[in-house]
């Protein structure tokens, strides 16, 4: 249970949601979820990504075949698969980080739409960038790192806290 | 330039500050960025991640001296080392996404704090993980990813929009 002046923040407000409904995503929502993915921070600014946008139902069954935890797509009406561009090359030691970071900047968003949203990894798994480079027709100049799905929630989560206090030292040990 | 309904959204007021005024961070915001931290999504929920404050300001400058890109340390009032627990050894696949999520949710916090920061990588250059473990005294189940240094601005950053249509297709090439 999250108290206090920040409670209300949307960091607590995020969850992986599995259940949807059917009600597409709108269109200012979606633009807001993608210009936050290219809002977050990059090593050196390289800005190592790509997004490749999916809401045709074909595609999003597919992916569930392929994906051994995404059976949110079942009821997903979209999902945001997020990409590294390989030549982004003097990236490669952070591009992990940076997306990371990029994709949290898209579940956040979601909140603010008052979207739900689960994230689903691919990369280090090559079977995986494989199955969905195959699936997508990703270039060879781009590899899949993620999959998240978006809609309106069709479960409820209640806030938790994770906080951990003997995850924290201070200054040394 | 972000226009529409959601241009107020803190994920658009992130920006890297380098220069902070001398004042201390309040308890409840520090407490505010360890528990967003802490809220991030992690692969198979493992949190593989502890976290270091460092307010001690030979420490700090400590860590200007070590890092090439730290020098924002000299006015910053505080700073987090977010590190990895070695014995999440599951999550080695996903622990560099994970911890990118889990700092931008700190970034993001200090935004709702009034607060700026500024994140410095330090995984995977095996130099400058050795040089903050020891300067840290960290132990050897643990070793540093990255630090953020946290202060109340000195410096202005307009909103920027970095968003590029071309990094955005739609279900397939």
């Amino acid at each position: 249970m999250i108290t206090g002046k920040y409670s209300d923040s949307m960091i607590y407000k995020r969850h992986s949601i599995r259940k949807f409904t059917s009600t597409p995503l709108k269109q200012e929502d979606l633009e807001h979820i993608l210009h936050s993915a290219m809002a977050g921070p990059s090593a050196n600014n390289y800005q190592p990504w790509s997004f490749v946008i999916i809401d045709d139902r074909a595609l999003l069954d597919g992916i569930n075949q392929i994906h051994p935890y995404a059976g949110m797509m079942k009821s997903a009406p979209l999902a945001i698969v997020a990409c590294v561009v390989r030549d982004t090359a003097k990236s490669d030691l952070f591009y992990q980080q940076d997306l990371g970071a990029a994709i949290e900047n898209m579940l956040l968003a979601a909140v603010e739409c008052g979207l739900g949203s689960c994230w689903c990894a691919i990369h280090p798994n090559a079977r995986l960038e494989k199955d969905f480079a195959d699936l997508l027709k990703i270039p060879d100049t781009i590899f899949p790192f993620a999959v998240v799905a978006f809609g309106y929630p069709a479960e409820t989560k209640l806030a938790s806290d994770r906080f951990d206090p003997s995850r924290v030292q201070r200054n040394s040990w």
